[in-house]
């Protein structure tokens, strides 16, 4: 959906104008979202060096690929809210804007001046989404938070890894990002709001918050059960065999959960008489007895290599696959075939595009590149002082 | 947001009329999140046991806490759609909706006679939103995905838990529910575009491209390293201290990454000599001697408890937090004063808010009940013949 002038339409949130005051990751990711969908966004940074993130490895040319990733697409402007003038400049900004983002901790903008209160009365047609670890209210509002502390908080490392172990995150800041993804709902839906009542609001999303909707049946189970769920390694909860197996030089999982995925996995594995069997004659009798099943399993999976079962697998209709390293994901054909990674302009930086094809258009074959900090300040203020709006 | 009649304020989406063909969890969450905003969801159902959710484990006091968690507030109505009276009726709701959620997997919705073309040309206003393993496009577009292989094969897998030990998936269904956040996305965009253009889209998400989406920087480090990045287990990749520590009863996390936070870590573990070593001086020095550091920081925490240690470093302003398993988010304060988890009506199931508050508005006290099979067919059946619509 992005725009890259290269002819592709333009995006669903094409005309809509995003002052963004985030750092780093929840609000940027955030952000980048909506600049793929089509959105202007001004990134206001601090003149100081603006968002930290630009300093964050790995460096790729000198310049943060963390940082280009997450910031493509969008404009940069430093201003010192601290500053009368760049204060000035900021409102006459926020006049035009209908959606402002921060992730500063709760309290941060009501000590600039610019908390929801004074944004709301002043500009009652604003969108503002604020996104923190623990939300605007609460005991833990001033706290900070990272990925890894709402991980461990929010249940979701006790449901990771093998039981024993050392505790394991997910392999991704999805304590952050999981935030940003919900933060683009709420100003949408916020957005869709002000077409029926002409009135802006206040969105407020916490990492916290957004880790613990996640948590799919957990919570469920750990009421029935009267105690919190284990970790499960690659299994599923209900369902077996559902899990990573090892094969002669290697892993892959197999989801075979119903029974008729089980009979022909057992029938592709040569060994019918696990249909005979009591210990696997059901899906519940399967996940009581699923460590028994998994050594037989993995008895027949170790005589052959990865790469000899998955095509086996997917013609028996079995639904498997390999456990690929970030290596082979960039030279995964379905991905190649959706376009889904592109390169930044500019770098030798691959990145994802937003995973949202709108109308079977193909994705554009680049994404635009980050700015450098203030880059855009002559173009913002021309357009201001001409009564224009950066689009 | 969710209205449970209790006098709390209408949705930022109400008025939205929604059609759900979906079924299990990729689908039918992405439609909870627009029901939670305040949309009608009218869930469409096969007459022979509607979704198969509704047999899934576990169950409270007979009927499946995991399908009531994620179909709460919505209306079901059993129709066959290969059957001509069932498709009139269909197409009576399709004229009035305004978004079709399925989560077939592609080419079958074409096959019932409701494919895209057909629906772009007869209903132009819709949105139509497809959510499927790997896309509508592309090699593997007809493969059964379930959240196991878009985790393996998405790299997720590949960075989550420790080296050399077995596989593990992040311990919740990630790559069915970030499909369904980004979904939730792509169909407010639409929406929001067809304010301008009066015209329909079609959403096509992919569970695989959102997990790669999600990677974060491992995409980069693997160009940069020209490597694929291992499994860190709870560590950061570029900061540290900034991981699980084990403490006299139990484990821990600390993000204490940039200078100024490790400096107040050190004074209040009473290790200042540990500021003049020069493994530590840096945060890139830190990172690579990340093992030397947490086991000088793993023998002061082991002389107290978690609980001992939590306040200090708290008082010190050092991030950190414990390792909650689910039963401890239950009853953890913050969530509480949030108000995020509440009671399933008619329930003894406790589920999650869609984490997006507006307004400063507190969510319900209660969550609406997830519909019988074909519960609301009467109601959507006179309102239709009306000529009005349920909403």
């Amino acid at each position: 959906m992005t725009t890259d002038g290269t002819g592709v339409p333009e995006g669903p949130l094409h005309g809509l104008r995003v002052l963004d005051l985030s750092r780093v990751l929840a609000g940027p990711y955030c952000t980048m979202i909506l600049a793929d969908l089509g959105a202007t966004v001004i990134k206001v940074e601090h003149p100081d060096g603006g968002d930290e993130a630009r300093g964050f490895l790995p460096m790729i040319d000198g310049a943060s690929a963390y940082f280009a990733a997450v910031n493509r697409g969008k404009r940069s402007i430093a201003l010192d809210l601290a500053a009368d003038a760049d204060r000035a400049i900021f409102q006459r900004l926020l006049a035009q804007a209908d959606v402002l983002v921060e992730n500063f901790r709760p309290g941060v903008m009501d000590r600039l001046g610019f908390g929801w209160p004074v944004l709301q009365a002043r500009w009652p047609r604003l969108v503002v989404a604020s996104i923190s670890g623990f939300g605007q209210h609460g005991p833990y509002r001033e706290r900070g938070a990272y990925d890894l502390i709402v991980q461990a908080m929010s249940g979701m490392m006790s449901l990771t890894g093998h039981p024993g172990q050392p505790p394991t995150r997910a392999g991704t800041s999805i304590g952050d990002l999981a935030a940003s993804v919900f933060a683009a709902n709420g100003i949408q839906a916020a957005l869709l709001r002000r077409v029926r009542t002409g009135i802006g609001g206040r969105v407020d999303v916490a990492m916290l918050d957004c880790q613990v909707a996640l948590l799919e049946n957990a919570i469920a189970r750990c009421l029935v059960d009267g105690q919190a769920p284990p970790p499960l390694g690659a299994r599923h909860s209900g369902a077996a065999p559902f899990d990573a197996f090892r094969a002669a030089d290697g892993w892959l999982v197999i989801a075979a959960g119903n029974d008729a995925l089980f009979a022909r996995l057992a029938q592709m594995l040569a060994s019918p008489q696990w249909l005979a069997d009591e210990r696997f004659a059901s899906r519940s009798a399967r996940v009581a007895h699923q460590a028994a099943l998994k050594a037989l399993i993995e008895e027949r999976l170790t005589t052959a290599d990865v790469a000899d079962w998955l095509p086996r697998l997917e013609q028996t209709g079995v639904p498997a696959g390999p456990i690929q390293d970030v290596a082979a994901v960039l030279n995964d054909p379905q991905l190649a075939a959706r376009g889904l990674l592109a390169p930044v302009q500019g770098t030798a930086l691959l990145a994802a595009h937003t995973p949202i094809r709108l109308d079977d258009t193909p994705w554009p074959t680049t994404l635009p590149p980050a700015p450098a900090l203030d880059e855009h300040r002559a173009e913002i203020l021309r357009l201001l002082d001409e009564g224009d709006t950066p689009r």
